[in-house]
């Protein structure tokens, strides 16, 4: 399939050219032919991870990217990458190849795609800069299938180097701008590949435990005709002739679909957020793993099934995941994440006199809302119900304070001030102040929001009331509740931060493939 | 918990307030106050799809909706549902109930949620009308735990009457947008209970097949920078200072992936067009089930790809949903889905020839875009990948002669002329008037578009030029493939269109919860 030196696209300089006429090995080296699907093929790829000792002085076609290459005298080393694998291999001049063929491999251009064919060999010591450490491949043929610019934006030894060591030893590292500058470049480092393929691993397990569980899944309208929830953070959408909205939560709809007799639901899907932060943990944009349930006689029905849900989450990556963990905390180092089973349920007051043992200055419940700890809530009054809090030094020593207590980075807080969730969260019946509602933290970061919602269209009426909200607006939302509502509560889930917390990671962006931020818009 | 008769809105007249007074049973009924979680409770509450007669004589709680009640005599029957279960229930003037209590039963509004204690008994003749057919419930205690309001917008029983019966008996039956208008009870019906179940499992499916095959699920954008694909159909978002649009596809984002060596991935989520397109088969907001993958040779390593999963999808559907799809046969009868392993896959060519036999008018290719088929891909045009051409006679055509030909539901269209398709199309090398392109075809319509795209840089500058695109708006996007970038290919699925097309429903709403067109914005 690959036509020798039928290029489109030459690297060779015209004396080389003439030089290939008495190339002995000239049919075993090119740039390909781009391949439009002219033919099939039966050659079989061999993947660079099953290049091991079992397969010493086997023939095998390999399909890789040039990692590195550098001539050294009569021979040329290559690195060839497949993903997070990579193995070493080498062109010699002798019976396969020629002083040509060595030369042209010796400049192929970093990151471009080959196809080999070459020999197995057993190396007598470990390639340490390899994962396949106990092989190399001697290169028998090698044919360009897609090649790479010789510039760079970024190169991906300097993109997985830690930080400590660019600082410590004044070696490159690269910035987060250039990454994402350079996303396609910047997610093929095996920090990037375990990163999202874990991500992947969450979305599967939360899924998969659900499933089980005997939840549905459901898909939610995105565009949605009114800003319910007030409005400032919504972004607004030209319907045809009319204006709509980006839906802040699925929320409305998960409770909808209640109120429509599918018990348990959960949807994974975007969502989104017109806020103007530029933090290290808020995206315009952003993924939610949204649960809604009906419960029997208590919400500590759906907060343990929440719960439960994460944890088989965090133990399922554990399981599956150990390689790709291990893989991040090289360029990231961090303890490994520890939760307890059952989750520990602190109440908000219980979270409170934490604090104030610790030190921190803080006014009785009543006085709550105009504590230090108010920071907290400041964001989330008016927003649907996940995710949005903004992370206070008081928030982190918080989580602190759980560590070393309880030796757990997961945990949930139960019994939030009234005043400071969404209308539609239902008051506790014994104290007109607090509220059925709970958020979780995962190292002392919130990862979820959640609520019994209420139920009763009268009661959800004087609460919207009472926030200020214009009836008319949620009138749909209301009348759900009209014909025969169980009771039921739910939560939103950021992946985003999941995933960023559970590998130790300080940035958002570092774990949404294309964030957006109110000045990312881009790739 | 649910304590008698201390009701917020009660429904009995203040005569009857006095009567309760010397009412023996007075305890045993009732409007329950709201569940707020005042407490805990050890209470099992048996679902309906467990009353079966090893439960006979069992005394057992039930949380249900009442379906319907009749009050006949001293007795008072009712219907109990729960999802697609039902179960008859009976109070009766005794030892356990009161004159009063089965009055109070009589009247409880129906699709109000109640709570009942009874004992369960076998009956002699089967209850036809109930699922569960060999048993009833003798009520000694019931709670409205949630009061429906009087009047429903519609009934039940007319949304699950088949359209014939309602015609040839003059019965009622719901229009759609009625339905739609109270989508929260029309999807209590045992119709729309399957139909979202199954399409629940269509994603469950797609994505066990997909990870089976190691495919990796990634999260697209949907806010994207620039309307990269013409303009004409994309949403504009207003966002912050600047303008932003809704994806009309992740198309773009996937490619991004397999140039950064992620090799086969796959993603789930919403797809906007702002078409004003108010067809049986269009959307403004649908579900993309989106796969893209890199190949080794030829790109029908992809399109097996694609039509195996589909197949696994039709497989387990038939397994593990049969009584969901029985559920919606009994409504909306249709032929049982038919496909072929391998699939079929028939060449353009070969189709115009089967169009040409049946007497079709049609001129070759060369004439195809003034032919009468051309109207199958005016739309496709400008579009990015999936679900867009219009539904055609033709189309429908192909289908049944297809059907009668080869008997498969389901067929591959491969080799569609390059000039209707968009720009990032890989032109066949062997014919320049076609491309490595393909749609994939349910019952004679289109649900799936896909094809080999473009991986050279120049080649796609070229294309796009021809296409008169403005290279400026799609530089991300070409970049994408300057540092090396694999042969691949995939497509986009329509969610709403499998799941109406394997059911043989006629209209896209009614395979989506909260269905988006130009005209319907809510709920």
């Amino acid at each position: 399939m690959p036509s020798a030196n039928a290029s489109r696209k030459t690297q060779e300089k015209p004396r080389e050219v003439m030089d290939a006429a008495e190339d002995f090995a000239k049919e075993r080296y090119g740039v390909s032919s781009m391949i439009q699907s002219q033919e099939k093929s039966d050659r079989v790829l061999v993947r660079i991870s099953e290049l091991t000792v079992q397969k010493a002085d086997e023939v095998v076609w390999v399909r890789a990217r040039v990692h590195t290459s550098r001539a050294k005298g009569k021979q040329c080393f290559l690195v060839l990458r497949q993903q997070q694998f990579n193995v070493q291999a080498l062109v010699a001049v002798g019976d396969h190849a020629s002083k040509q063929m060595v030369k042209f491999a010796a400049n192929i251009n970093k990151e471009s795609i080959v196809d080999v064919e070459g020999v197995v060999r057993k190396v007598n010591q470990k390639i340490g800069s390899c994962t396949q450490q106990d092989v190399e491949l001697h290169i028998q043929k090698i044919y360009v299938i897609s090649l790479a610019e010789p510039r760079l934006p970024l190169q991906l030894d300097d993109a997985i180097r830690p930080e400590i060591e660019g600082e410590e030893e004044g070696r490159a590292t690269v910035n987060q701008d250039t990454r994402l500058d350079n996303r396609v470049i910047d997610l093929r480092t095996s920090t990037s590949q375990a990163i999202f393929r874990l991500q992947s691993g969450i979305c599967h397990l939360f899924r998969e435990t659900l499933v089980n569980k005997g939840f549905v899944e459901i898909q939610t309208p995105k565009i949605i005709s009114a800003a319910s929830e007030g409005g400032a953070n919504v972004f607004t959408v030209s319907y045809f002739k009319n204006n709509a909205y980006l839906a802040q939560s699925p929320q409305l709809y998960k409770q909808m679909c209640i109120c429509a007799d599918f018990e348990k639901v959960f949807c994974i899907g975007p969502v989104f957020r017109a806020e103007d932060s530029n933090t290290h943990r808020h995206l315009t944009e952003f993924v939610g793993l949204d649960i809604e349930m009906a419960f029997n006689y208590h919400y500590h029905e759906v907060v343990e099934e929440i719960a439960d849900t994460l944890v088989q989450i965090f133990k399922g990556l554990q399981e599956r995941f150990q390689t790709e963990i291990q893989t991040v905390s090289k360029q990231f180092p961090c303890e490994p994440f520890k939760f307890l089973e059952p989750t520990l349920r602190l109440e908000y007051c219980e979270a409170l006199a934490m604090l104030r043992e610790a030190g921190i200055e803080m006014g009785d419940e009543e006085d709550l809302r105009r504590s230090a700890l108010l920071t907290l809530y400041e964001l989330i009054q008016h927003l649907i119900s996940c995710c949005c809090c903004s992370s206070t030094p008081n928030e982190k020593l918080l989580g602190r304070l759980v560590k070393e207590k309880y030796d757990t980075d997961f945990y949930i807080l139960d019994k939030y001030p009234l005043a400071v969730r969404p209308f539609y969260t239902m008051p506790d019946p014994r104290n007109s102040k607090q509220s059925n509602s709970y958020d979780m933290f995962m190292r002392g970061e919130e990862i979820l929001s959640g609520a019994q919602r209420i139920h009763d269209p009268q009661l959800l009426t004087e609460r919207a009331l009472h926030h200020g909200i214009d009836l008319e607006k949620i009138k749909a939302y209301i009348d759900s509740f009209r014909f025969g509502a169980p009771p039921h509560g739910g939560g939103g889930i950021g992946l985003e931060r999941v995933t960023m917390l559970f590998l130790g990671l300080h940035n958002v962006r570092q774990t949404s493939m294309f964030p957006r931020d109110p000045k990312r818009l881009t790739p």
